[in-house]
């Protein structure tokens, strides 16, 4: 854990999701202190119908919207948290430059004894 | 917030798909009062190989059967849920016509201080 | 329920995909007694570029990698979810002969209330 899923819209080079995934590893190990080497995460790429925003919040959205989930231990506090969103949308801005408006996270909490990360144990219960 | 995944199998038509992210959007504002233009949902289309389903619960479900997994705050009322399934079985039966049976929901809780939907901030913490 | 979300590479037969949901379905009757016909899951592919792992907590995982989330009742007890990956991991070593190293299961706890498997009700509120 985390385990992170990402949807954005097809289209963009190799480069551009390894930035995505780089920034997020790069932001969990600043902002939740996770381990080396844990990053496991997922990219979907969804066609135009297949994908679906707004404005909302009085933020003006693009196509390069990212939505990104991450489901995570219910330990991490508000902090924490906090400094995790302000990380992902700092290192994505750098690369692959994307705008903090096409910046959308949402944490999923999963307590300790929720998680087999191998072997079929529950490693952290 | 919400973010809406859905799963169906591939080959339906996009005004097909169209259609359940319109009538998802509508239900969203009838039985939980979201914001205009607070939609925020993605479309996995899967193929026969990569879709799994049974008749539990005595409820004889087609390969049209749609999964909608929504995650929203943890503050809604038995009541509004019951409220948004209701309604999301009605819209999705109007168009684009699924059966009743065919519409599978799914809701995660997630405190408003996991939420950064734009700028790297917390906006509900 | 439960409704369950499968991420792996892709390239594998659809005989090795099915393998999983067999395997799964069969871990969730004899762990968790679901109910015949209880098996909602997707299996979702991503090439190299869309999926990430690394070896933390010492395993070393490879290009098989499985991720599991499964969303269920917060009913559960640990015993139950430790019987659950311990069988995960056993049926899915056996078919499609998954090293123990590459099932990493999550699992995402959601009211009964939080349910609505068709006609548009909430059927274990």
């Amino acid at each position: 854990m985390p385990l992170v899923h990402i949807s954005l819209r097809a289209g963009k080079p190799d480069s551009w999701r390894q930035a995505i995934f780089d920034g997020l590893y790069r932001a969990m190990r600043d902002a939740l202190g996770v381990a080396e080497g844990n990053h496991f995460m997922t990219i979907s790429e969804h066609d135009a119908a297949n994908f679906r925003y707004g404005n909302a919040f009085g933020i003006a959205r693009s196509d390069d919207l990212v939505f990104i989930q991450i489901t995570v231990f219910d330990t991490r506090t508000a902090e924490q948290k906090k400094a995790l969103f302000r990380r992902i949308a700092d290192l994505l801005g750098e690369n692959p430059g994307l705008r903090p408006e096409d910046v959308f996270v949402n944490i999923i909490e999963s307590a300790k004894e929720n998680w087999s990360v191998g072997h079929g144990l529950a490693q952290f219960a």
